[in-house]
């Protein structure tokens, strides 16, 4: 580690920064239109944190250093760290009695688009302060599909280096990184104006839709209404956004190669077919268990079942029920999808679909060689072959993953939470899912009442959840800080 | 798979059989003594199941199979099955409204050394049947010990290749079966027997005090009490049981080398710190929780948490109290700590201790192999290098086993058990403790009330967990059953 490391370190995140800055000032003119006095917050955060910003990056301005491993881990982090704070300083100069701690774990919950809140009447804020929420979700997505697909790969964190294979020597598709950059945002921007006029159109006020668009395609799980989607009680509506948070939970990369260039092919990507079939099965085995024991009309338990475990295993983090009250079966399957998450290089959080492929290919595998040891048993993923770094890599991120959700969970007890209450709270931040189980936290709660520290420990899991586990543990190795 | 292996596993299962038959005149001359007409249903069940047996073995005799690994399997699976039928047979018989799931789940709960029990009102039932189900313990004891030290790494399960090379290549202290068989048995009788010395000066009766001996010394947890070791009210029982518990839970390859050569430096197993850490760690933290929130006092509060932990990580499963009632901490704590399990080579259960040891390392070496890809990092245990083969074999057996737990959990809350049973009755199964949490089946309950198919589930996690999962597993793969 050295100086210019850090020096451009702060340089890129001080820039970062200020594009944060500038966004506060939309905001600001929708709360001014508005007639809200928010205004006023938006625009001093956004001119204070910008002048801040300004002048940390002419501080540090200097010859860009060469890229490599380390400084590609303590910028990921860095960033991260300055977006969340950032983010957090118009929500607790905004007069809603949050704490810092609240505000911070909002604002980290918005970046990390884990959805996760702690404001309560969110029918009566201003716009300004609900936009920001979204806006929070909606940049924070573009944030982490570009670390899935560009960074973490290159830096091989959790077995991501199939997809730097994949991509980048088999096939060239991200060769030029400025116009897949373009490809990417283009696709971005377009999902959220598709579903933001299908929200619109199926009814949904004008805002509401913008609002609900971004924290979908972003898989946040934001809502601008306490009772998420429940308030719009329409199935036309949930059915628009199972398929959307479904569509973002795709690899970012065979969106692109779908959407751009018509690459059928990118498709068969088996993560997809595992994260659909997880999904689907999932879905249609809750619709069955809903429909059986609480009578529920089929087509209805179908929507409803489909939407709520789109909105866990998409990591967004919606709502249309409280699907905790179905029964102890509804409530274990959305427990354990809490782990499942999306696939690789898309907005979605959590272990990660191509992982259980791994997994599963390994275990297979090892099956067979107890009874054959000397025969040769090759693990492939898709028509690549896995080679046993990356194995061990995908199995080094599951064992951390676990093990942050035991070590966090125990420390939620020690606040004084209940046992459902303090594992599903870990693995839903880790996951950044959003809902957890149980009467506080469950779909029909929220973490309003949850207290400062317990907070901060929720807001570490997000982030760790969030950069992989692994780009934020690296960080606490001597190895990392030798010269 | 061809016929000769499936006669001679035939054949040594009948042979093992009688054994156990003849295992059942003892609880008949005790029924006999003491005049309870039980006698009748065990000195029938011996003849029955022992005439059956011989006429099988009769029918089966034959040259000896060249021993692989396949017959292995095989073997240990059919052996395990038929102990658990057979010791079933005079529960069934026995006058006591188990039904045969019921009986089933008693005897595999016995010779899996679980110590989970269906009867309620033990401190009311005949001595004979009491003794046959600590006899089913101490002999299931038997066979776990002698699997861990002589099957298991042979058949390179999840990853116990590594004791392998320790003993037989660097060591060489196996070499002679035989002569380590009687060091084995010597020790296990010595312990047994000093065991219930210790509960008899302590204040046991005799009867007690030869009854949890035997389930002491293999880890199992049957009592002749519905209250456990809460019914002798004595702290000196309470820390004779924690001693011995934790011994058992030791490698029994490490134990004989002290007894018998006073082998010093076989106490350098890494496990051996790793497991009496975890074990000190958590009944530290307990007991200082017991202490601060509930206002227990501190010499009562260590020795209960030192009591309890141990009986849950030595797989164990006796308790002393209802420590679920000592708060949210203690709970989760008991729920994590169901996982770990005590050492390979003992009578305790759990993914053990060797496991994580070697995860530990893999997670320290991938940690710091992200900082320095080129780098050669080696992962170690203890003295001993830690193959890429045996890594896999032990992320392998971690991952089925959570993926056990996640499935039989969810069945469990298909057959309409809230999630908490749910839950921790798969894992107390699987990891061979006894005692799960909440009201049902905490330690303050009994799974008498469970229904059959449940139990009937509950009984196949049991014998997976016991048979290091991958034994029985590998059974399913098509590859197995090849010509």
């Amino acid at each position: 580690m050295n100086a210019s490391l850090l020096r451009s370190t702060i340089y890129i995140s001080a820039l970062c920064g200020l594009y944060l800055s500038v966004a506060m000032f939309l905001p600001a003119i929708v709360d001014l239109y508005n007639g809200h006095d928010d205004w006023q917050v938006f625009a001093m955060s956004g001119v204070m944190v910008g002048g801040f910003c300004a002048a940390a990056a002419l501080a540090t301005r200097g010859p860009p250093p060469v890229f490599n491993k380390r400084f590609g881990f303590l910028l990921v982090n860095v960033l991260w760290l300055v977006f969340s704070i950032v983010g957090a300083i118009p929500l607790f100069l905004a007069e809603y009695n949050l704490s810092f701690a609240q505000a911070l774990f909002e604002s980290i919950s918005g970046i990390t688009t884990t959805g996760s809140t702690v404001i309560v009447g969110l029918d009566d804020l201003p716009p300004g302060i609900l936009l920001w929420r979204s806006l929070l979700c909606w940049l924070g997505g573009i944030g982490i599909v570009a670390l899935g697909l560009f960074v973490l790969p290159f830096l091989k964190v959790g077995g991501m280096s199939i997809f730097k294979l994949e991509s980048s020597e088999t096939d060239k598709p991200f060769a030029r990184l400025a116009s897949f950059t373009r490809a990417f945002l283009a696709v971005y921007v377009a999902l959220t104006i598709a579903c933001a006029i299908a929200y619109d159109l199926a009814g949904m006020s004008h805002f509401d839709a913008v609002n609900h668009a971004m924290t979908t395609i972003a898989t946040a799980g934001f809502s601008t209404h306490d009772a998420s989607f429940a308030f719009f009680d329409s199935n036309t509506i949930l059915v628009i956004g199972a398929i959307f948070l479904a569509i973002c939970s795709l690899p970012f990369s065979v969106l692109i190669l779908l959407a751009v260039r018509n690459r059928l092919d990118a498709a068969r990507d088996p993560q997809i077919l595992v994260f659909l079939g997880y999904l689907c099965g999932i879905s249609i085995a809750l619709a069955v268990y809903q429909h059986l024991r609480n009578g529920v009309e089929m087509s209805n338990a179908l929507i409803h079942a489909f939407f709520n475990m789109t909105s866990i295993v998409s990591t967004g983090g919606f709502a249309s029920d409280d699907y905790t009250q179905w029964g102890p079966f509804a409530v274990l399957l959305a427990f354990f999808a809490t782990f499942a998450g999306g696939c690789s290089g898309s907005t979605a959080g959590g272990i990660k679909a191509y992982r259980f492929v791994v997994i599963f290919n390994v275990v297979r595998a090892g099956l067979s060689r107890l009874v054959y040891p000397n025969a040769m048993y090759t693990v492939r993923y898709g028509r690549v072959t896995v080679d046993a770094e990356t194995q061990r890599g995908v199995f080094l991120f599951v064992s951390l993953y676990i093990f942050l959700w035991v070590v966090g969970s125990i420390g939620m007890t020690l606040f004084g939470y209940d046992i459902l209450t303090a594992t599903s709270s870990v693995i839903t931040a880790l996951s950044n899912v959003g809902p957890g189980i149980g009467p506080i936290i469950g779909p029909a709660g929220n973490f309003s009442t949850i207290s400062d520290p317990a907070l901060c420990l929720l807001s570490l899991m997000m982030l760790l959840g969030r950069l992989e586990v692994l780009t934020v543990l690296v960080l606490l190795t001597p190895v990392f800080w030798r010269h």
